[in-house]
């Protein structure tokens, strides 16, 4: 599949990995950072999360999928766990993509491996939240298409006019 | 008020305080543990939650609430904290009553103070959360009776026939 203004990208040459290395809290800032679609503090915590990966493995409760172009490039990533206390429900932390290698699928291709990854592990669900506001709506379409549907909205959850929408996929 | 069991106990008696000291973790520990309502895991997780804040002060976001009789014994505790990422959305993560002094309104008194101090700091919300299963209906019923209403139901999300359930109360 070749697209104007990335004529080169092709999804079957993307590779993955799940153990982060010492730079990928950069690469993880640089291209949530270049969405435009996250709070400075959003960014910072999506950073947060790799260090923690980082400093105390597994334990920390953070997992990642890597996707890679032929060129080394960081071109987008999951963040998910399993949600304490519970038996086999996961959390999809981040889903993101870097702005220049979206419209290819490729946000598709690693929220499906990332449920894969959690079947293995014994996963059963994965809940992602999503904001209420008009912004998201592509966030929730993408979620949709993913195979998640809303199970839960609590109004005024972020901010007065900003709800939260929970969103769930059963992965057995 | 007095009640066979229990006559010398009075709510009026009750002193409150907000900040936790070092013998605290063993008093919660205690006193959740002898609920026999939580399991090992969660017992753990209640004490963790007190130490986090001796070792790292308010910036932990857990905040508590500690009842004392007349005689400097812990009858009851909340910990609870802003939601990270939202405005003034709060979570009430532990509201516990040793199983002596349940059932002299500790519990309700406990929580409308916590809703107090949530509205002091700006909060709007409170949220808790509880399993659907048949044992919590005394919670349920707990919430219910201090003014919270069921927001959302995620299906089997602790286990297979075990949901989870999110109370909310506006304290506007």
């Amino acid at each position: 599949m070749t697209i104007s203004g990335n004529p080169q990208f092709d999804l079957r040459n993307l590779t993955f990995r799940e153990t982060p290395s010492q730079d990928d809290p950069e690469k993880v800032r640089a291209i949530v950072e270049a969405t435009g679609f996250f709070s400075e503090e959003e960014v910072e915590i999506s950073v947060e999360l790799v260090r923690e990966r980082l400093l105390r493995g597994i334990e920390s409760g953070y997992y990642f999928l890597f996707a890679e172009d032929d060129k080394g490039k960081l071109v987008g990533y999951t963040c998910y766990g399993p949600v304490t206390g519970t038996e086999s429900s996961f959390d999809l932390y981040w889903i993101v993509v870097d702005n220049d290698f979206q419209r290819y699928g490729t946000g598709k291709l690693l929220d499906s491996k990332t449920a894969a990854l959690v079947r293995e592990m014994g996963g059963t669900r994965i809940y992602a939240e999503t904001s209420s506001r008009e912004q998201y709506e592509p966030t929730r379409t993408f979620y949709r298409k993913a195979g998640y549907h809303e199970t839960a909205y609590l109004e005024d959850f972020y901010a007065p006019e900003d709800g939260k929408m929970i969103f769930v996929k059963k992965v057995v």
